[in-house]
């Protein structure tokens, strides 16, 4: 029942905190028979990685990720994968004043009301560093997806702030800093953050992850429902406030003779379900978007307290995203292929 | 692990179809002590029961709720609370014709994909009729809530199709079927309605669910954060197809120095988060939002295919909700009050 | 997480008291396409039923099961199983005395300790009447693992206290109100338990359960071995105080060269391992003990406390089972049966 | 709900194979506030040690543990507890012959036919290796228990083979490679033991193991009931075949005016319950008996099959335990530690 263990049957259990010793996560669950190296895993990891451009945090990590166990002779025994990626740019400094004060919309508050002794070493546990362990393993639910159903899960960045991204084409995603599928936009995307980064602020995104090949019939009617799943890992990711699927918040205003999705012969007509029916996959394309908020830590002077709850102002300085929605996109690629694996192995328990 | 269980800690295993026998639900982990009876969790049901207004379904069930074990001599024993309710108003006819075709937007064709046997009376386990042993399970939730922690979960509808429903009073919600909050704009809903049922379409709605009084540390920082588990269980409910947290899809124009709420010796100052920070509850009230798709029961023609995958034309009689929002607040209310209880208790776990 | 669930893939929902109006199971993970009748769980639960023999305890109880959902057609649709068993037999009376008192080796003491608040009557929760709704859902799995693996689950009584029973042939099992696989030893039995009864006392008593047919690689290397969770599931049954697989405590004044079995070309020679090897099924049957405790309501005086910690004698008249090993076997082989159903879905997800 | 995960609450997630680069857990649920180092651990692994007596497996492992997360300043922080242990001697030879044969009474022939891929090196996963991450994270639960509720887990060898070990007292435990609680009977211990290493032989034990200072009241009336779980808990344990509580098997015979445990004002008089009432503790010790067979691996030559399923003769060369019972003493332990600690934490959350 750990709440840091994500899905049922496919289970992440991530450990570690921003600057401790390292970070990692135990895979329970891969079939056994899949072909998988250290190389597989990192492709995805350096998509993530912190410092490779201007626009993210500069703090260097290779991210380099060791397999413990759970593989004889390169493919999967079908026993725990243990991951291990080693912290190697933590800095050894003082933490008092930091842990001392809240940052205003920072989990540093939070953290303390719950557990009163907490690791502040750069967010220590609340850090989107501990994203890396969920695209470690969401790599293998990748690899694993491709290979068994022929599923390919994508993400891009839909919206950067108050500039729109109109998807051009996919090729696009991996050759610009901001996974935007688009060429044309990104001179005013890096305008844009070069302003921000000037300011000393940061700024909200939008990200959109599609999975293609998802064979109708994944999920379950009530409660752990493919949708609810998605939403829950979605919305268990850093800075994430709204999951939508399909047609999203647009199906408000929508009537049902325009929603429901028609069907033909030769397949559906649109996707405003956004491939789920009733909590199952519907065959059709996964749609989903998240809105990603801004990132809290900014050099922006801010009103705060204290522990003692004496006011006081707060201006975060050190390496930080202005834009967490950023690096988003390989990370929420691999929620929707660690809940689709979950899914799937559901559906063969079930379904046979 | 079974997917009809909502909770970890305070689980609920729903069960029952639409035209089935009974619906129902055991509760398991709500702590002795906790003085209940019928009429407690049958003033919930009667919030959400059908045919109590011309806007929604004409179904008549009792929706009589009764406690089959857990209670002794009216207070809760720390067992497993079984709640019955019996079907009523299931009209016995011929579905052969529905358990042939797949209605546009309906969970039948992927039930059909899926299990590929199924019980088409009146949606079966597709039915928004389940969510009644939900709000029964919300409603030992709520009590449990408001005596141990003085916490108050309350809902809304804030939207109704295009119209807008702006917030006057908490005290109109429970006054018209709509659960608006808003005297003046019941008129106007009313004629929308209206017209709606007489183009025997259906529309979309959104919702608004508050709880006050949520103590700050509620929560885990990875995967099961409480907006996590709360976004699954709102995304697990019939045609939501969007949830936000706070200032939710919002967030994505905002900067960090307008998102981020500042703090004072008196307490926030604003409350973009929606009262959680990292994945933990802040103190401040929980603001979520959900958005509901119109109903896929429509009197409209639309094209479809039957399970020969032959083009046919499906127009939906019989009874069924224009706009499934309209009953979907209290559903909402019990689903946020079950998750809450849920991680209070995993508070008290962990942390004493 | 709930504490009443057994299972983690075919999941068994237990509620209910031993006086209160109703006793029953929510069984989630039932694949779709299973035949199945109210007449299926009913002829297990006839096999455990009370006031059969004058051995048992003299409560009347049909134990007539309705089942409320999971069904279409006489077959399983996937969802949810509900399964109801009124209680008619509950006698009203005054239970002040026994609320106050703990009887020598009840649970009665330890739920006072637990929960401060408990339902006096019969038992509450711990009575051996919660058997039912497991023997219930073991039918379920019962008919399943027979249609889809031709695995087979029978049990019997090796042991009534001092008396050894031989094993001679199956058939004698369910023509004896002991379960005794040897129609020779009846009447000495018979014999032993009317003593029993004269003294107002009670008695320990052994059963095998055996599941043959089970295919070799059911299980899980660690923690959730086939072994393991077969001891939980059969040290969870009222009264049990030990349980062991193949040679069990034999084992321990064995060699290596005795106990571990050898192979040839048509198979194991021996099944010292009760059919599980490094916690998966070996394609051997599958060979479980439990050692199962007398009861503690007997009509010899005993020392005991109140709930003010005076001193006390207590009595317990009332009906109760002098032997609650009797009637053991059908719900030793129901949770056999779960466990092994658990376990043949969780290798169909891991291993296809 | 991943297989290789102990605990529900208090939850381990163990990985690693024998001969992999490591193994390791990750300790989820600790609550935060506890002072802990490596050095808090290392003294359980050190207990469990390879190769520390002539008696045991001479493969020299360090078993060093470095704890990768879930600490600061030296105290827990309620995140998870990442815990490392490298393999150091694992020998690079030729698994050819081993992975083409099964030996008899071993997990290789189980798992073969469960994953058809499998790590053959020292027994791959299956390796009593594998209860070092265990003992790893049983000292934190022991250090937990004794500092939050004054709880102490001892236990000790009872039995070896045909040599019973009278109980003199607990100061002999670790005084001697046996854990054998008897100084007067290590001479027959060893004795025993060379010549069963001149014998190429193996043979069976039993391990008692003891938890004082348990308060009454933890465990779960059905299905998880805490003598259950540790059930679960003890049968998962590499060579255990049978495990009991209090009289074990021994109450078989018992009659109830013998088993049930009277109490007067002072107390419980005896305790063949062995502290466990209803599934729940009853504030007497917890005692627990573990059925250790002989290991698999000897050099006595066995028949067997191959994986063409033709006859050979087997013999095991290398490295091994001619007693698994041995070692056993300090994983019983920590399993005990870490269900007492698992449901310490349900019942916090149950029961306040």
């Amino acid at each position: 029942m750990s709440g840091n263990t994500l899905g049922k049957l496919f289970c992440v259990s991530n450990f570690g905190e921003s600057h401790g010793p390292a970070i990692g996560a135990v895979v329970d669950g891969c079939p056994p028979g899949l072909a998988l190296s250290a190389d597989d895993i990192q492709a995805e990891l350096d998509r993530r990685r912190p410092g490779t451009s201007r626009h993210v945090t500069q703090r260097q990590e290779a991210d380099q990720v060791e397999i413990l166990s759970g593989l004889y002779e390169g493919v999967t025994t079908g026993t725990p994968i243990g991951l291990l990626i080693r912290n190697t740019d933590a800095r050894s400094k003082d933490y008092s004043n930091i842990a001392d004060t809240f940052r205003p919309g920072h989990a540093d508050y939070a953290y303390w009301k719950k557990y009163e002794h907490r690791d502040p070493r750069g967010g220590g546990r609340s850090s989107a560093r501990l994203t890396a362990p969920t695209v470690a393993a969401g790599a293998i639910a990748k690899k694993w997806l491709a290979q068994t159903y022929g599923v390919k899960v994508r993400g891009y960045m839909s919206q950067l702030g108050p500039v729109s991204i109109p998807f051009q084409d996919w090729s696009h995603v991996d050759n610009n800093p901001f996974f935007a599928p688009n060429a044309d936009v990104i001179p005013e995307l890096e305008a844009f953050m070069d302003q921000l980064r000037r300011d000393g602020d940061s700024i909200g995104a939008r990200i959109e992850v599609v999975a293609e090949g998802v064979p109708a019939g994944w999920g379950e009617p009530l409660y752990d429902r493919l949708d609810a799943d998605i939403a829950h890992a979605m919305m268990g990711l850093n800075a994430v406030k709204g999951v939508s699927i399909g047609a999203g918040f647009g199906c408000i205003t929508q009537r049902g003779s325009e929603h429901g999705d028609e069907i033909t012969p030769d397949g559906f007509e649109t996707n405003h379900a956004g491939g789920v029916l009733g909590g199952i996959s519907s065959g059709q394309p996964l749609l989903v978007s998240l809105a990603i908020k801004p990132t809290s830590s900014i050099r922006v002077e801010r009103r705060s307290v204290n522990r003692a709850n004496e006011p006081v102002q707060v201006q975060t300085l050190g390496r930080h995203d202005p834009c967490v929605g950023i690096r988003a996109t390989p990370i929420a690629e691999a929620l929707l292929a660690i809940i689709l694996m979950d899914h799937a192995l559901r559906h063969r328990a079930q379904c046979g």
